[in-house]
């Protein structure tokens, strides 16, 4: 009865007056001899730890960070059923993330990840699949994001997740898919949304493998515990993998594989048991903080296109290969 | 251990092989004599159902609702905190819906829900505070969403939650809110962000009098048994007003209480009580479809702000009063 009755509190008298701690990025003219403005950057960090199983050959996660054209960075995390096929899944995956690198100089895809995904998923020759993420920040401060399968995004802001991405699948445990075969998903599939990005903000993305294996508090005590994005990447990771391999923790994945009906066999369920554990997988895990940069306004002519050629050579792909 | 080696499987071999079942909304041209092209539109279905101990005076739930002008909708939930200071927590959340309804017509807010809270909160005069969300749908298929505190807004597509918003709180149970305040929060704290919709895509939204009583798995259950958006709004405030009173009901807000470290007291515990139960309130719900209407290309030169006037008379401002 008592959260029934529990009522709402009229708003906190401790806090400071100011209206927004977090102003929201805007044009500011700094000087009256040379006009300046502030732009939206990531400051990214990254970590990947490949299944234990998969060490040796990399494992099949694959992603790209490119921190100097604005902020922009992708995950593809290959679809491990190929190997039955005699297929590395890793091939796909770490081929479309080449190709996502190398199309971002690319005048049509400046500004839609979504765009990026389909010329991306059109150039790639290797067979398989891989779920994918793609998001990349604005200069205003908009993070704009494509999305097909259960790789994650979250932002952290004062504290508490304030937007979250929701994962695609046909059933548990097979999601969405970009594939090398038409009855996989394409483009056009993509969960494709935007939001509104304030200074200070931290997006946290990754694989399954990361979502999978920590829960959301873990996630905000550790990002406000770091001193920097490739600290939190890397804690989060480890924190991952170390779950992952927990076989008593109660993870995100055995909860929802129990409230969809899985279950361990009814004979151990009489003794007490049920499903649990971590899940072993690879874990990509990526963090960008927003910060702020002032660019005086005569160089804030360039086009999209021209800082994309810039600083594409600055762009990196990774796996764990 | 059966979850930590679950592996993904490779995509279904059964699933027809058309690329994209449900094609992103574009313009398409039907006749070489008249060119046409399409637009979203919404068709929006409203429920609101007072708390039980407010019926006589319609609860402290506002909305309003607007399926010409392309789609657009609005919820404020009053905090009920204010009654505690002899001020009607109504007042302030119908004032700021009839506010928002008046300023649809406004050049500066056309396309720009945060811009349309800006306007309605500083005209507002009564006193008191109210979370709110305001959503809005572009011809193109984006929904534009501007979000204070925990009023909820999630996206259905082919049965299941595509996208979901998250709420902003202080401390569980005090959301973040628009207030007559100066310590309150202001359109600059707003969760601001779009999701691109595909025709057929449902949107539930509600003050949180729906989302702290019901599940998504409900939701998504309901919305595949109706036959049209009325029905679906109307039954599923029924569903979460008949789990609000149900003291033996495991809601999402009893679970979210329990994990933030509430419970009921030790003596109870002992013999075996735990903390349950739906969670009285006001339960307001929008639940709104994506469709597309043909419009003749001559037609389409319209400017936003023509159309906002001509259907500015249409727009429904509604509590339970």
């Amino acid at each position: 009865m008592a959260a029934s009755t529990a009522s709402r509190l009229s708003p906190p008298r401790f806090r400071a007056p100011s209206p927004s701690p977090h102003p929201p990025i805007r044009r500011s003219r700094f000087s009256p001899v040379r006009a300046a403005k502030l732009e939206a950057v990531l400051s990214i960090g990254t970590h990947l730890i490949p299944h234990p199983r998969k060490a040796a050959s990399g494992g099949e996660d694959a992603f790209f960070a490119n921190s100097n054209a604005g902020g922009v960075f992708a995950i593809a995390d290959g679809v491990s059923g190929w190997a039955e096929k005699d297929v590395n899944p890793a091939l796909f995956s770490r081929e479309l993330m080449r190709n996502s690198s190398n199309f971002l100089n690319n005048e049509e895809v400046s500004r839609d990840p979504q765009i990026l995904l389909r010329k991306a998923h059109a150039a790639t020759s290797s067979i398989g699949s891989a779920t994918v993420i793609i998001a990349k920040l604005e200069k205003t401060g908009t993070l704009k994001i494509a999305s097909v399968g259960d790789c994650g995004l979250k932002v952290i802001r004062k504290g508490q997740v304030m937007f979250s991405i929701s994962p695609q699948e046909h059933y548990f445990d097979c999601p969405y898919q970009i594939s090398s075969e038409a009855v996989g998903q394409t483009y056009q599939d993509a969960l494709v949304c935007s939001v509104n990005l304030m200074e200070g903000d931290i997006i946290v993305s990754g694989s399954d493998g990361l979502f999978d294996n920590i829960f959301d508090q873990e996630i905000v005590s550790i990002i406000s515990e770091s001193p920097g994005v490739h600290e939190a990447a890397k804690v989060l990771a480890e924190l991952a993998r170390k779950h992952s391999v927990d076989v008593t923790f109660d993870s995100p994945y055995s909860m929802e594989a129990r409230s969809r009906g899985f279950d361990v066999p009814w004979w151990k369920k009489i003794l007490g048991a049920k499903l649990i554990g971590g899940k072993m997988d690879d874990i990509t895990v990526i963090v960008a903080q927003v910060k702020t940069v002032v660019v005086p306004e005569d160089e804030g002519g360039d086009t999209e296109e021209q800082k994309g050629n810039e600083q594409g050579a600055a762009a990196v792909v990774a796996s764990a290969e």
